[in-house]
């Protein structure tokens, strides 16, 4: 991505290893993310231009000498954050504040949207997944890169639980996975807040319970009266904008939690002091979607779960840029790559 | 108070019974707050004034007729907010979220600072105490109205627990108790920020293993270094200034929690995206105070925890203006009020 809206398919130098602790990974599956339409709209332009692509699923073509995890020909998924797996954070579950992990992309790694990546720590950040690269499961699969796990932390984060009412502010991909999330941990009632008639007949399909297309002060009503004045326990917030927080934070219950995931576009919380006096949690940021891997991919290969659903269109690199735009414009919810 | 720096002690009509859920309360110690510190250092000149004054003990010389709990005679401690005990809020134990509840003083109720008070919904509000009106625990029982469960309320909220580092923002009562709550719940490492020699040695003898007496940047700088560069896992922010919110903020470690407890003088969260990106949790608001009490007044009787020590004044009625000034001025950390 060269700026806003200037998307290119080029030719780079081939990924290689350069650590001994790298992997070479020949991508299969990828993906456009959300975040990824905040620069695809806002980024000032370079001349370097930035990798994109934070999302993938590969075979490993080759190891470097200290990899004792994975091996040539195994199909691994990567979480959108690289990370060493045995570092304080890493150790606690926290692998996206790794001391010496990172982020895909930008001007030095490759990005997801591309053939080929070199996987630093690659020990500490792929998981081996015991499927054939051509699996039904491949887009559920893929969602556990970012997506799934980014929903699953907004309801972490906003203690969802047994019994509790959950409201999802947004209905993208995220917002989308965070509904399978909070049902997943027992919300008993879930409001999506969204006004796109094809998200929402999936949010419904996913278990939300009711939907709300009011936004601002006329959503915070609605939720507030379909909850009997009191708010939601949980709010997952999963857009990042101004309006959507102030949001989440006018729909919350009394003593209940706003976990964010939505890249904020804002610097301070728009909180006011009844967000002080309601002794509101608010809490997320980005998902160590390496962390829940493991904890989501046995309801995936059960066929528990299917986030996979929030892909509605798919195709090649050449695509990609189009992919960008039609995300942008709300034709497709979330596009997948077959390089 | 009749505004900023105007405190003065009049007659006012004798507190009464008015509703069957009601006691009449008379005084027999209450204190001045630090939160009591903003109105009288901000407070716009009214006409009617209003009544201070919502920690405090006394003995119960009424009861409504619908009053079950306690009985003339009795010795009760009031928190800082009256609440039902019986709607969805207090059987949450959030007392502070009453549907049917309030805080004191005013213009409407009675405040602490008096010779009575009349206490609505008696039977959620009150606790009775197991001993006599001048036993010598009263400084600390006194404490469970507000600073000691307001302490203890940073520490949940802040997730304090054994082996855990934590940072208390604030040398005054509330964050002289917040080091006694963070010792209790088993952290390992308590700072303490604050610049008072009085307080600092006391917070010693609370359980503080060391202190920052910088402040803004420098004080960030300072807890970084005696953290390993990692930030204390649970920070709690006992002042409620925009800088020393800035300041917890920039000393939690990614992953880690702020407990505020200090009446935040600013609308918006101070906070920038790095909260986001290092998954900091914001939590807190007014203690539950009557929910605390049950669970720290064992350890007040047994004398496993000595609160009390943060009173280092005593004055009568009349001396509550003094007192207001000299814990203005720094001179006093806490004044008790024998009526």
């Amino acid at each position: 991505m060269y700026g806003a809206g200037d998307v290119r398919v080029e030719n780079v130098p081939d990924a290689r290893l350069v650590e001994p602790t790298d992997v070479l990974l020949r991508v299969t599956r990828a993906c456009i993310c959300g975040s990824d339409l905040w620069p695809y709209t806002q980024m000032a332009h370079t001349d370097a231009g930035r990798r994109m692509g934070h999302e993938f699923i590969g075979i490993v073509e080759d190891a470097g000498a200290d990899v004792r995890t994975v091996k040539r020909g195994d199909l691994v998924v990567a979480p959108f954050a690289w990370s060493d797996g045995t570092c304080v954070f890493c150790r606690e579950g926290l692998q996206t504040s790794c001391l010496h992990g990172g982020f895909w992309g930008g001007t030095d790694l490759d990005g997801g949207q591309g053939e080929a990546v070199r996987v630093p720590q690659a020990d500490g950040t792929l998981v081996l997944l015991p499927v054939g690269e051509d699996d039904a499961l491949m887009p559920s699969l893929l969602t556990l890169s970012d997506v799934m796990g980014t929903g699953h932390h907004a309801a972490r984060a906003a203690r969802v639980g047994p019994g509790k009412t959950a409201a999802v502010v947004g209905d993208g991909a995220v917002g989308l996975c965070a509904v399978i999330a909070a049902r997943r941990l027992g919300a008993e009632r879930v409001i999506l807040l969204g006004r796109h008639a094809d998200r929402i007949a999936l949010a419904r399909d996913f278990g939300a319970t009711d939907v709300v297309g009011e936004r601002g002060e006329e959503a915070v009503e609605r939720v507030r009266e379909l909850t009997g004045g009191l708010g939601a326990h949980s709010v997952l917030e999963c857009v990042g904008h101004d309006l959507s927080m102030t949001t989440a934070l006018g729909i919350v219950r009394a003593g209940g939690a706003v976990g964010r995931v939505g890249l904020p576009q804002h610097e301070q919380i728009p909180t006011t002091s009844a967000t002080f006096f309601a002794n509101v949690t608010i809490s997320g940021g980005p998902a160590p979607a390496r962390a829940y891997i493991e904890e989501l991919l046995p309801d995936v290969l059960e066929g528990r779960i299917e986030p996979g659903r929030v892909f509605d269109r798919t195709g090649s690199l050449d695509d990609v840029p189009d992919g960008y735009r039609a995300m942008n414009d709300r034709e497709a919810i979330k596009v997948m790559v077959t390089p």
